[in-house]
C-alpha cells in the first residue's frame, strides 16, 4: 500500500528568501515535489511555463474555478494566481509530499480545507534583514519596499496560525529545519493510523 | 535569551527497543538529555546508580510523592518507578531538549500535565517480530512472553493518541526519524511565539 504523502504550505513575506530556500532544498529530494501555480499574467523575461508557472488564460483558469479546480486562488492587480488541485492530489495519492509555496490569504484557506496540511512560516531574522533583501533585489522602487515593508510587518504577526516558523539564517540552516518537518510530518500518528491496523492484526 | 527546550516522551511496548534506539541516538546530540528514571527497586547486575536509574529507598521515594516532586510516577511490583521533577525542568529551562523513555501510562500523565510535550510511540514492524525480540532477550519465560505480548498489543491499539509513531525497521532509521521528530518540535509555531515579538518591534 502507498502511503499518502504530506501537504506542506510554505509562506513567509515577500523577499524572505522563499524560493532561495526552495531552490536549495530541492536538489536531491525525490521524495517531494514543488507545486506549480497557474498564473493569467503573463510571462516575465526568462519565466519559462511550466516551470515558473502555468500560463493560461483568463478564460481558462476561470473554467478550472468554475469547476472546483482551483485548490485556492487569488486576484492581483487584475492577474489570476491559483493552485491547481488535480495535480496536487494525484502527487499526495502516490505517496509524494507536495510543497506550496504561497501567501498567506491562500495558506489559511488551504488550512479550512486540507487540515492535515502542515504550516511552514518562513521569518526574516528582522525587519532590517528583509529591507535589506528587498533593496538587494535592486528591482524594488523605495515606494514598493515600504509597501512590502508594511504587509511583511502584518504577515509576520500572523505567523503563530502557522504550525511551524523557520528564521531564515543562513540556507543550509533553513533546509534542514524544513526536512526535519517533512520528516517527522511523516510520522504523525494521524497520517499512519492504518500501521496499528496492520501490526495488530498479525498476531 | 534562552528558548526553552522541548520535552519528548518516548513510550512503546517491552522488547521494541527503545533502548537500543536511544543508545544509538544520543551521541554526539550534545542538545538532548536523557532523563533517568528514579526506582526504589534494587538494582540488578551491571546496574550503575545514576546511569540506569536513580537507585532511592522506598521513603525517599515516597517523601518526593509528597512533595510533587515526581513529574509521574507508577508502582510496578511492589516498587515505585518515577520521573523526578527537578531535573526535567532545570534542563528545559536552559534550552535541552529532554528525553523521557516512559510507559504508556506515565506518558498519559504528563500529556495531561504537560500538553506541549511531544509524544513519539516506538511501534514493531509486526507482533511477530516483538515476539522473536522477547525470545532473543533469553531472559524471559514463555508465560512472560505471553504476558508481554498481550500487554503490546493493547499499548499498540493506543498508539493514535501519540503525536507520533516510529516504525523500529532498523536503528538508523529509527535515529533518522527521531532526529526530524525533535528537529520538528524546536520549530513549532507555539514554541517560538516571542520570534514575532522580537522581529516585528525593530521596525
Amino acid at each position: 500500500m502507498t502511503r499518502r504523502g504530506a501537504l506542506i504550505v510554505v509562506s513567509g513575506p515577500s523577499g524572505v528568501g522563499k524560493d532561495s530556500v526552495l531552490k536549495a532544498f530541492m536538489p536531491g529530494r525525490r521524495d517531494i515535489m514543488l507545486s506549480i501555480s497557474a498564473t493569467t499574467r503573463p510571462p516575465r523575461v526568462n519565466e519559462i511555463d511550466g516551470e515558473h508557472y502555468h500560463f493560461i488564460s483568463q478564460d481558462a483558469f476561470k473554467d478550472m474555478i468554475a469547476k472546483d479546480e482551483m485548490l485556492e486562488y487569488a486576484e492581483y492587480a487584475g492577474n489570476y494566481y491559483g493552485t491547481p488541485r488535480q495535480w496536487v492530489e494525484e502527487n499526495l495519492r502516490r505517496g509524494m509530499h507536495v510543497i506550496l509555496e504561497i501567501e498567506l490569504v491562500g495558506a489559511l484557506k488551504i488550512r479550512a480545507l486540507m487540515p492535515e496540511a502542515v504550516f511552514v512560516f518562513l521569518m526574516p531574522p528582522s525587519l532590517s534583514t528583509l529591507r535589506d533583501r528587498l533593496i538587494g533585489r535592486g528591482t524594488e522602487t523605495p515606494s514598493s519596499i515600504s509597501a512590502r515593508m508594511e504587509a511583511a510587518k502584518k504577515e509576520i504577526l500572523q505567523a503563530s496560525a502557522y504550525d511551524y516558523i523557520i528564521v531564515n539564517h543562513t540556507l543550509p540552516d533553513s533546509c534542514e529545519k524544513l526536512s526535519a518537518i517533512i520528516g517527522a510530518a511523516a510520522q504523525r500518528a494521524s497520517h499512519l493510523k492504518d500501521i496499528i491496523q496492520e501490526v495488530t492484526k498479525d498476531a
